[in-house]
């Protein structure tokens, strides 16, 4: 099944990773790939290094990402992420691959729609795939299994409180 | 802070669990206590007992509540929630509380919102208050400071395909 999490509200990557958790319980297999460099989760990412049958690779650069002046080094690293998803795809290794972010590494034309949903269609039917990220193209969507929106309902930046290390990032 | 995560989607207990491996990764102490018996999340239970600094309780009956029929021993269950919800909140020993499942409790008239309002309105600043369940009472949205819907764009269970160990439970 292809599962997505996207929206502007908060807890995509959060979902992401809870569903990691209930799939480790469950003795599945797992590999994330962390598509944006300014958003790794390295919270998250220090406990996962502690747990078994779970590995993951962070690509993308490390500079901010302007979608109006892609620089090559973003696009490439990005590309790498798309190559190892593939790779992990059809390695037969892992019940679910979770691919964090590639929704705005799209947006941002770092990766192609068109090998995104080719990742789809190459999928093994065994293989569980969770895509997040916000603004998921409408094709995505499409084709997708299991889709959900993340709303902000309320959110507290409206009301001025910063965000805070463990909390929000 | 207080966030909620709502709605008929799915992820709500997901984000609730991602936010705590984050919460974890940052050095943060993490309480969960589970509402909900026939939700109570296994799998995640398993790997959340592996890890230091976070410890769950769960309350609740072993039976399916009839929200027209609730039963004592069900009302007693949540309501021994609810007084180790307070404790934990009193204790110093943690920097975030999940109440999971909450407010399906409220919903089902097993917890009195007012007694989850009284919660919060005791909260120590200090402590990092996540409530979770689909139906989230009026009152505590507008008590809250963060409210996520988690809004189901696509799922699958319209096309007929069954809930899986290890995925949706």
């Amino acid at each position: 099944m292809v599962q997505v999490f996207t929206g502007e509200g908060r807890g995509k990557t959060s979902a992401a990773i809870g569903s990691v958790i209930r799939a480790l319980g469950h003795g599945l297999k797992v590999h994330i790939i962390f598509f944006m460099k300014g958003n790794f989760p390295f919270g998250e990412q220090k406990i996962l290094s502690l747990l078994d049958n779970v590995s993951f690779t962070s690509y993308g650069s490390n500079e901010f990402v302007d979608p109006d002046n892609i620089k090559p080094p973003q696009k490439e690293g990005a590309q790498a992420g798309l190559r190892a998803a593939r790779e992990a795809l059809h390695s037969g290794k892992y019940d679910l691959i979770v691919l964090d972010e590639i929704n705005v590494a799209v947006h941002w034309k770092l990766v192609d729609i068109q090998d995104v949903l080719g990742l789809i269609k190459e999928k093994p039917a065994s293989v569980e795939l969770i895509l997040t990220g916000r603004d998921a193209d409408p094709k995505l969507i499409e084709q997708a299994d299991l889709v959900t929106e993340m709303r902000n309902q309320k959110h507290p930046f409206e009301k001025g409180i910063d965000a805070r290390a463990g909390i929000e990032y």
